[in-house]
């Protein structure tokens, strides 16, 4: 049980990660000698030293015979930084608690073994859960090479968007409002459709009182409509890329490209999995995305998508013409459709906010 | 705290009544006497005893001088049966603890100010809210003489409630399909449109393992367009009644009339108002509504209904064409939306089920 208590500490220190280690990992690190804690550490910000580099240089000499507590298989290559495997074993550590493996194909157990080899004793597996959910974006990104999704969307109890006029503001209150922003916050980009762009003009950026960094803003425009006076291309506030289909004038791309970045896809139309593997191979490693109905529309017909955070107001709207959260083609068979699990369920002021995640990852 | 734990007593008598004492509410009552409970009575069945009567009978000789604790103000007047709190003073009791007074216009406090006259001491307000949200349909009918109204829907997390093909066999799993039963059991009368009866067929029968009674089922049929071999017309299972327009043709009238209560409203369209009014003057104490959007578009338009049951199933099916959970025209600007308050969420297998309330009655 203490190596459950030890690793959560880890996780804690992790934690203070969040929305600042992209396109790295969380990771955090704690030293306990004879029943004392002599070291902690937390990576905070890529480039910058691993979790496991400040706990050993905290712990001085007492790291010698220590056991370290580590949320992530230690690195085992050169980096920007040395190996920390290497680091642990010049410090003579005794024994090293992993809570989970590393994924990334240049570590992927290596430091493990290289601990081991050493005659340092490993364990690993502790709170191996609490670990992976933590670093679901990397572990995602380090695999597929593009981007951990997360859809997001807010409406009435009968799922509108907005009433038939259009009306949009308030369905759901300040609370849940307040809390997409902190999600904004975590993620590397924020992706919208350019009717949303036309329609709202929105800012796109996260408003929470010490925001530690302004995610891309990433507008699907497949014919450059965006207007020239829209927020996010004059604002200054924060990067903007637009997404043009390879048919967009040149003309327009020339003009715009001098307030953000054009992006141009193969094809014309939009396609989900070339536009996250684009993104990917950017360094975008999380997208939140907060499209109106046909954005949504195409994430789930492409099934490119990993978590879904919905906000739903207890009002009643109705209308047959009124924006739904979800458009496009949408999916024939019940049977074809992503399943999801709904991982949390909680109110929000007097919304409920439900998180929803794919089956398999 | 003693005046509270009896009066839960009576309330978990009370509640064995549920779905068979319409158009009378559910009663519980105990008897106790010397820290003993020397009675119990519940009211099972319009027409039959009160649940003070079955309480007192059962405590005999004990009633005099002891404390009777009920769950609704005991009645006043003579109706099927002679009143209670005539009983009570003829039993001698001391003391009587209620839980809420009775709203119908002919007890309305008659019936406690009748035992105070009486010199008995009469304690009102324990566990009040647990007594009025049992009784919630009869408080509401005896109130307002038109039924208690649920609409119950059951769609994917995105809103839609098929596929754009019209699939929509299966979205909410097992579990939350059987919970719809039992919310049919205790209601009255079950309402569909007729878009829903042509497409699905349904029998719209309770089908829980020992259903106390069968609602009626009411089908919103304007034009009489429901086919002669409809379930609902030949499976003998239940009563239905048909709602017709004013302008319906007398000939179909004649001929569904064998099969069905067919049942023409003033005007040829359907004006929600206009139908509770005459299904509270038919006796109809609470109607569960189980339509497509374009029902459900009718009643949020009117704001007549008192709670909303959905049932949300993790799973994405997009499709601007696909069905929603309620069309009609819909409520134009948000702050004239009906505002509800989430009473309860939680799981139902792997569906969620929200439970929403009306914020005033």
């Amino acid at each position: 049980m203490e190596d459950r208590e030890y690793m959560m500490t880890a996780l804690r220190l992790a934690e203070q990660g969040i929305g600042q280690t992209s396109p790295n990992p969380h990771v955090g690190a704690a030293v306990v000698k004879d029943g004392r804690i002599v070291g902690l550490g937390a990576h905070l910000k890529a480039g910058e030293p691993h979790a496991e580099v400040h706990a050993i240089r905290m712990a001085g000499a007492e790291a010698e015979g220590s056991t370290v507590y580590v949320t992530l298989e230690p690195c085992s290559h050169h980096g920007k930084t040395p190996p920390c495997a290497d680091l642990l074993i010049q410090s003579k550590v005794r024994r090293v608690v992993v809570a989970v493996e590393d994924p990334n194909p240049a570590v992927a157990g290596r430091g493990i073994r290289k601990l081991r080899n050493a005659g340092i004793e490993v364990e690993l597996g502790v709170l191996k859960e609490e670990a992976a959910e933590l670093n679901k974006i990397f572990f995602h990104y380090i695999k597929k090479k593009r981007p951990f999704v997360t859809l997001k969307w807010a409406g009435s109890l009968d799922g509108k968007t907005a009433t038939v006029t259009g009306e949009s503001k308030w369905i759901t209150g300040e609370e849940a409002r307040k809390d997409v922003h902190s999600y904004r916050e975590r993620h590397d980009a924020i992706l919208t459709g350019i009717e949303t762009v036309i329609k709202d003009n929105p800012s796109l950026t996260c408003r929470t009182e010490h925001a530690k960094k302004q995610p891309v803003r990433i507008v699907l425009d497949t014919h450059l409509r965006i207007p020239e006076t829209a927020a996010v291309l004059n604002d200054g506030l924060a990067e903007t890329w637009l997404i043009a289909g390879s048919g967009a004038p040149a003309e327009k791309v020339n003009r715009l490209e001098k307030k953000a970045k054009v992006l141009k896809t193969r094809t014309t139309s939009m396609q989900i999995e070339e536009l996250l593997q684009t993104l990917g191979e950017m360094g975008v490693t999380s997208l939140f995305v907060e499209g109106g109905a046909t954005v949504h529309g195409s994430f789930i017909e492409s099934g490119m998508f990993n978590e879904v955070i919905s906000y739903t107001a207890p009002v009643l709207i109705g209308g047959e013409g009124a924006p739904s959260l979800a458009g496009g083609t949408g999916i024939k068979e019940i049977n074809k459709a992503v399943r999801l699990k709904i991982k949390s369920a909680e109110l929000i002021g007097e919304d409920l906010k439900l998180v929803c995640v794919k089956k398999e990852g």
